[in-house]
Formats: C-alpha cells, sequence, structure tokens
C-alpha cells in the first residue's frame, strides 16, 4: 500500500505534550456529573489485596493511590493515573485510585468475579481515544485497562483470519496482518493507539466503512469476560455459522455496557495493489451527490472513500493548518469532494479513473479535479481532508457534532445553523469579526456521515443554548442519528432519545439488566438510566 | 447482468408437482414430534371474531377450517391449509386450523396483540423456504404468513437503499432495483419464492455472501412487531449510526423466536456490468486452497463465487440431474473448483482473469480449467455446481449436512465420513451396490462452508447411527458449526449444544424471555427450552 499518510501522528505528538489546544475547554461543555451511585463499593486495601491475590504479576498490573504495605501493587501518585482517568482532549477527568492491567483472560475473569462480589463499578479502557468520554471513570470505578493483553493469538493466511487479544493495537495488527498481503477491514485517525477492543466496543467507522463496511460484518468471533466473571466463550472464525443469537453482535457497538471484550476474531480482506487519490471541485451539495452517484458507477468496487468539504472547512484547512498546505487547484470551489481507489491491478484502476475523471468534467458536473501522480501528491490531498480537525482546533474554540442521516438532508443543516448564527446575531457578514467564526461540515459523505463544527471565538452559553438541543431536535426530524461513529458515552447518554424510541431503549435497559444486574459495567454511560 | 440461471425453478416445480422424490422420506428422521405445550390457547370461533374484527379484508386475510357463520373469514378445508402447515419438501407437518395474512404493519400489530392475551402461540412464515422445519407450525399454532405485505416502501437511487415489506419476494425485489443499476446482497437458490423477511429472519447466506458479507453487515433497519402486539420502529436507512444497543441484528438470524419482522431496510450494491465464470479441475483438497489464495489475490475485489465440489458430487451430477450436462473436460478430475468474477469493466476482468489462469496453469495448481465464453456456457459451468442437489435426490436417499469450519479441516471430515462407511460395512469399494451409495462434498467453500451428502439406498436406522451423532461431535471438536447457513428450526432445535456452549445457550434463553416472556413465538424451534 502506496499511502502510509501518518493519520495519527499529529494527534499523537500533542497526545505526549499535554496539548494545551482549545479543544481542551470542552470540558466545560459538559461539567455536570451525574451523581454518584450510593450502592457501589469503593476501592480498600482489602479489595487490592484480593485484586493482586489473582494477578500474576500486581507489582506492575496493579496500579493504586492506596499504598501497598509491602510492595504487592504498585504505589502511586494521584497524578500517575492521570492518563487513565482523563480523556486524550482533557474533556472528561474521572476520580479512580485503581487501574487493573490483566495479562490474560483468566486475570479478568478473577477480577471481574471479585467487583462483582464487592460491588465494585468498572471502566473498560482500551486506547483511550474516544470522543465522548466512554472510556474514562466518572467518579471512582475501577479502571480495567486492556493494554497488557496485546498479543495475536493466530492468523490463518488462506482465509485471512485474525484472532487476537482486545488491547492489540489497530495499526500494529494491520502491519501484522500486511506480512501475508491483507489488511485490517478499518482504519482511523486513532490507529496507532486504539485498542481493537474498543474499535469493537465502539462500533468504530472510519475511512474504510464505504468499501469494508461494518464490524457487524467483519467481526467473526468475540471472548468476552461478563460482569460476574463468567467467561463467554465466542471465540470463533467461521464465518458462517447460524446456530442461535448472534450474542456477539450484541457487544459490537455496545461500549462496554454488557461486559469486557478480551479477544477479537475478524476477517481480514486482501491489501490492493493500488492506490490513487482525486479532489474534485464543484458547486453545489447537489453536485457532490451526482458526483457520488457517477463515482459509484464507474469506480463501483474499487471505490474506498468518498469524502466531502465544504469551503469554510477548506479556507481552514488552508489557512490554519500546520502542515503548509498548497491550495491545488487555481481557483476556490463552494464544495470539495476527495475519492480513493483501492485495488488489485493499477493499470485496471488508472483506466477506470480516467473515464470517471472524462464523464465528470464532460458533463459538468465537476467544476475542476486534480489527480494524485504521486504518493507525496496522494498525501498532500489526503491532508487536505484529514487536516480539517487540527486546524479548526488552532482557528478557535469547536462545537463539535457527528451526524448521520440520508444524504440529501445533509448540507441542508449546515446551512440552516448557519443562517440560525447569522439570526441571532452570533455570527457575522464574512470577514467581520464575530463570536462564532464558522459553520463547517465535511466528512464520510459516502456513508450519510457528517461532521459538522462550529468554530467560536470563546465557549459561551449563548451559543451553545443556540445550537442545542436545536440541531438534536432538526436531526431527530429527519430520522438522523446524533452519533454516527462516535458512540454516546457520557456525552451523550442522556441525549439518546433522540434518535431512538422509548420502546428501542426500555428494551436496551432489559437486555444490559440480563448481562449486569448490578450495573457495575461503565456506570453514567450508553443509557439514561445506569 | 447477463447470468439469470432459473436457479430456483426445478424446485419450484417439484413442489407444485407435490414432489415423490425421496427427500420427502427425512420426516421419518426427525419424527418425534415435541410435546404441545399446555399453556397455550386453541383457536376458537371467538377468537376468529377478534381476529376478524382487526383485520380490513378477514375474507381473504383470514383462512381457518372453522366454520364462519356468516362468512366473515373464509372457511376452508384441512387441505387448503396443507401449503401453511407442510414444508416445501414434506418433511415437516403442523396441523394448524388458521392462518392469517396481514395486509399491514397495523394488522400483524393487532392480531399479535390478540394472541398474546390469549396465550395463542404464532409461527411467522415468509416464503416457507426453509430447510430445518422453522416456518411451519408443529402443532395447532396460528400460521402468521407475511405474503400480503409485499410492497417496496423506497427506494433511494443516489445511497441504493431499499425499504420494503418483509414479505417481498427476494427475486422481485432484485428485479426491482436492477433498474436503478443496483442488485440485492443475497442470491439464493430460493430468489423465486423466499421473502426477503425470511431472508433476515434466518440470516440468509446463499451465493453472494463472499462478496457481499453477511446481512448483519446489509440490513440497515427492522421494523418488527414484538410477541405483544408492540412495534419497534427500526426502519432507518442509516449506515452509521452509534447510538445504543443494535437490537435489529438480534431479529437477524432469530428465526422468528423474538418477534415478526415486518419491514426491512437494506443496503444494496451497485450491479456489476461484467460476469465471468471458470471451472478447475484440481488434484486434492489442499490444491483447492492454494487455488483460493491464488484466486484471492488476482481477482481480489471482483471475486463473487468460489465453489466447490469433489468427484464423488461431480459424477452424479453428470450423471443424474435432469438437465442433460456436459463434462467440459476431457478427464475426469479428483476435485472441481468453480469461481466467478463481477466487475464493472469486462475488460479489467477478462484481463485479471487471464492472468489468474496463467498463473494456475504455470504453477502446477490446478490440472485444466475451463472459461465460459458466453452467456450459455456460463449457464451449463454454474449448473454442474447448482445442480448437485437435484442429482443426488435423483440418485437416492440423502442424508444433508450444511457445516462450516476453518477450511483446512473441512474435507477431512468428508473422508473421515467415507472412511466411516467403509469400516462400519455400509460402502463398499467403488462400483460394487452398497446400502450407502455416496459421501458427497460441495458447496461454499470460499465462505467455509460445506454441505456433505451422504447418499443411501434406502433411509436406515443402521446408516442414520454410523452418522450420527458421531458428524456433530466431529464438528464440535474442530470448533466448526453444526448449520452454517440453513438454521436451526425444528431440526436442530436440541442440537444446537454440539456448536454453543452453555453459557451462551443460557444468555439466548434469557434475551428471548426479554421479548417473549410468554414463549409464544415460534414454539419447540430454535432454542432447546423453547
Amino acid at each position: 500500500m502506496r499511502r502510509t499518510i501518518p493519520r495519527w501522528a499529529a494527534w499523537a505528538s500533542r497526545w505526549s505534550a499535554k496539548p494545551t489546544l482549545p479543544i481542551a475547554g470542552y470540558a466545560r461543555m459538559y461539567s455536570v456529573a451525574p451523581v454518584r451511585h450510593e450502592t457501589f463499593g469503593s476501592v480498600t486495601p482489602a479489595l487490592l489485596h484480593k485484586f493482586a491475590s489473582v494477578l500474576s504479576v500486581p507489582q506492575s498490573s496493579l496500579l493504586s493511590t492506596i499504598p501497598s504495605d509491602a510492595k504487592i501493587w504498585n504505589t502511586v501518585d494521584a497524578s500517575e493515573l492521570d492518563g487513565f482517568n482523563n480523556d486524550w482532549m482533557g474533556k472528561y477527568k474521572g476520580h479512580s485510585i485503581c487501574v487493573v492491567r490483566p495479562k490474560s483472560t483468566e486475570e479478568v475473569s478473577n477480577i471481574m468475579r471479585i467487583c462483582y462480589e464487592n460491588n465494585i463499578a468498572v471502566v473498560p479502557q482500551g486506547g483511550n481515544t474516544g470522543l465522548v468520554g466512554g472510556g474514562v471513570p466518572v467518579h471512582d470505578e475501577v479502571v480495567l485497562n486492556l493494554s497488557s493483553m496485546n498479543k495475536i493469538r493466530s492468523f490463518d493466511a488462506v482465509s485471512g483470519t485474525l484472532v487476537c487479544d482486545a488491547g492489540a493495537v489497530l495499526e500494529t495488527l494491520d502491519n501484522e496482518v500486511a506480512q501475508y498481503g491483507y489488511m485490517m477491514p478499518l482504519d482511523l485517525g486513532a490507529k496507532g493507539s486504539c485498542h481493537i477492543g474498543g474499535n469493537v466496543a465502539t462500533n468504530a467507522g472510519g475511512l474504510r466503512f464505504l468499501r469494508y463496511g461494518s464490524l457487524h460484518g467483519t467481526v467473526l468471533g468475540l471472548e468476552v469476560v461478563l460482569p460476574d466473571g463468567r467467561i463467554l466463550p465466542g471465540l470463533r472464525t467461521l464465518r458462517k455459522d447460524n446456530t442461535g443469537l448472534d450474542l456477539k453482535q450484541l457487544f459490537i457497538g455496545s461500549e462496554g455496557s454488557l461486559g469486557i471484550i478480551t479477544g477479537v476474531a475478524i476477517a481480514t480482506p486482501r491489501r490492493p495493489n493500488a492506490n490513487n487519490v482525486a479532489v474534485f471541485g464543484v458547486n453545489s451539495f447537489e453536485a457532490v451527490q451526482k458526483t457520488f452517484q457517477m463515482v459509484r458507477r464507474h469506480c463501483s468496487e474499487i471505490l474506498s472513500a468518498f469524502e466531502f468539504l465544504d469551503h469554510q472547512s477548506f479556507d481552514v484547512v488552508q489557512t490554519y493548518s500546520s502542515m503548509n498546505l498548497r491550495d491545488p487547484f487555481e481557483s476556490r470551489h463552494p464544495m470539495y469532494v476527495l475519492i480513493e481507489t483501492s485495488g488489485s491491478n493499477q493499470e485496471h484502476d488508472d483506466a477506470k479513473l480516467q473515464a470517471l475523471l472524462e464523464d465528470l468534467l464532460e458533463s459538468g458536473v465537476i467544476t475542476d479535479g486534480v489527480l494524485a501522480q504521486d504518493e507525496t501528491q496522494v498525501k498532500a490531498l489526503w491532508s487536505l481532508r484529514e487536516g480539517v480537525p487540527e486546524a479548526l482546533g488552532h482557528y478557535g474554540k469547536v462545537y463539535k457534532y457527528d451526524i448521520s442521516m440520508p444524504i440529501e438532508k445533509m448540507y441542508e443543516l449546515v446551512e440552516t445553523l448557519r443562517a440560525r448564527m447569522v439570526a441571532k446575531k452570533l455570527m457575522p457578514a464574512p470577514q467581520e469579526p464575530g463570536r462564532v467564526k464558522a459553520v463547517c461540515g465535511y466528512g464520510h459523505v459516502g456513508d450519510g456521515n457528517l461532521h459538522i463544527n462550529i468554530v467560536a471565538d470563546a465557549y459561551d452559553t449563548e451559543i451553545e443554548a443556540a445550537i442545542e438541543p436545536f440541531i438534536y431536535e432538526w436531526i431527530q426530524n429527519v430520522d438522523g442519528s446524533i452519533s454516527a461513529e462516535h458512540g454516546l458515552g457520557l456525552m451523550k447518554a442522556e441525549k439518546i432519545g433522540f434518535s431512538k424510541d422509548a420502546l428501542s431503549i426500555q428494551i436496551m435497559t432489559d437486555i444490559k439488566r440480563v448481562f449486569d444486574p448490578k450495573g457495575l459495567m461503565n456506570p453514567y454511560k450508553y443509557l439514561p438510566c445506569t
């Protein structure tokens, strides 16, 4: 694979540098923490001794601020738990005094059994790369971090089936299977840090979704430790198995609310030999949709991404990206589309793309287009799209929304919000200074998934009140989703009603009770009642 | 799409002719019916009046052998309900005296509410094309047949999203979306009769699975009527929606045990412009696996089928098929592979296939190969594979098994069974007459799914005892599935333990109770305890 854009690199460096980017200010927006459940037990020296008794190396696997009399566990300062208590954006801050990093499924099982017996609430934690506060504690829940379970258990080079620990890092797995000519069926900005178990638990979408589909289709089996410590042994590698309810599907996207995923079996597709990237300038969102249809017709089986950004996003990425990006066009366009193809034969893919470009230009659906000629240009074009979130962070304080809805409705919401900001005197005419600087739309339009980012000079209750609940109600009215790929976590647990009906929420709660009758798993999140 | 093999035609004619084919004899093998649940109510005139009161046209929607005083419902002879009581193979025979064919979701809802209030057990029924007795009553359950709900609700030609009633026939839907350049993401022999709702309820696999994946990935939303009549409104068309547990996944493959699917939203892929079919002769199952790897490498994104048959299957289809098939090779081979490609550009696909064929022949992985030159040859080659089940039926009495397991283990089971039949003196040396005539292996090897058929001169308890539980235990030992795509139904409800652990079965039962606390939905099937 030629394209090796360091999607995560920029973020990773910010992470390690304890970023002071505006994004940290988010915490203010969601600062009212739910009240701690009275029924939950607390971490005590006695509990830590019990934990230590079931861990092979408690000196490194068990961290707590509670002093250990005989160095049985690793006694740490509270600040040493920051990386486990706080999310990477600094938006959510938990208060756990105990982190467990088990080395095996049996250790997870034993820890969970002890927690269950002692009514201890637990937060399963992967790479802690989430955006909705789902992977960090709210109060003093025990953090069960999977990073010490990161082995590949098996890989079948005939079928492309991978079986691995839940704590394996996505990019590491991708590199491993690459040796055999395969690739992971999902790709995210966070690939260098996120765990496959976290990907599954949050039903991660990302850049390859359009081509390789949902994890509901590619995950073949899961090993899960239930809240009471029992191990659900579902680590099958069968592509077809119609023997009873497909329980693994429940855990995909359950955000740690039902149990702890400890092992993942997943189907990996063939790695493509050829990659092409093109960016088009178009005049309207209607033209974006027409472009999508023509791209699907011409590229069909080789299409691997169809991304969109409006001129507001394009302007910001040009001006504020730290990557010093060059505008590949001679003039600005109202909207931009990026497409990527991935196939097994470069010559064939080039021919398909050539025919597409001619058709697009001749039909007048696009007004201009550039096609990457080499790996450097591939990276540069991808940076125009992938640099948007970082550039927005440099431009101002960002209110971020991750939505999905029928494609034809999608951009109407961006324009409606823009008009609303003007009507409320929050956003002036272009070039004039104002409290709201821009309303930007970009994202995975090929999947019906748009990121709407509202950039302001400062976080402000008036701005927030102008956006919410208006945006959620608007999405509800067009039968869209208020969280396309980021999940609910703590941020949107109480907002699920905008996307799901009361009966469905009730059934979700009933099913949660089947798995977690004591409500110990990742409490205060995901569902309103937990 | 050039290939239009009438896969279902042969079966359909047998159905309408009340077939006397040996397959009907299966009933003997599974003849011990479960005892009727005492708690279930019975259909009475009073109940029928209640049903009639909620149906818009009870004169045609409500069928019963109970006489109607004022022609309120359609009074029929018991024989007129045979098509609803008996499965198409004549293997399972129910004794319902009442069939309801609602015309809307609201009618389904009202009927279910009445059944719930009166403890009436219900069998949801689609096209009645199943193979495991899941779609017909066991005793006197009310048959709720979806055939009167067969409308397309909407189709979005930009995204390829189809929303339709559950009773729409798969082939009809495929023809509809074909007008817009799309295709259904699944294809079955039963396409001319099966309902999309039944496909979803049984998680149907079929011939396009290798390319377009599982229904767990392609189904976008479901509308379901719960056992108590409440409507679960999940008919969303979003490709991405991470707001809570993905409840629709539970219904996919639930075989009518949790509720009645009344509407389906599904993503349809682009219809290919080019199709190619080739058949290879190979020397061993190891060579089949090597062929699979090379085919995946060369054809990658255009591969749409990788099917297998052993020489026993090939001999039978050549000798006993009613289709008078021609052997495309000059000599017989130990094993055969059929591949199909589907792409957007004929020239490119031809080039890829040419390169594959040269590589396969030069490397000696295959010993011979033929490539269809026109539509007639495409059909003829497909018939070699698709004609196997029919030909086996003509050859003798068939014991059928539908299994999945790691590919490398797959053919070992066929050889083990063959050796076992010889060791037990049930199958003699080739050409000698014997009670077991052949042990044949064929199927969707690209999906890890093999059909094992044991052909005998007559059904015989000794032969059966030589196969079962041996075959199930063998599959269990290699962590395979005793039902890859056919489901459990009545046939394998008690056998689920060979493929699923006790904890998983317990959780399935608990989840069933959440939806169906009275156990009224499709009783005696799917799970051992229901």
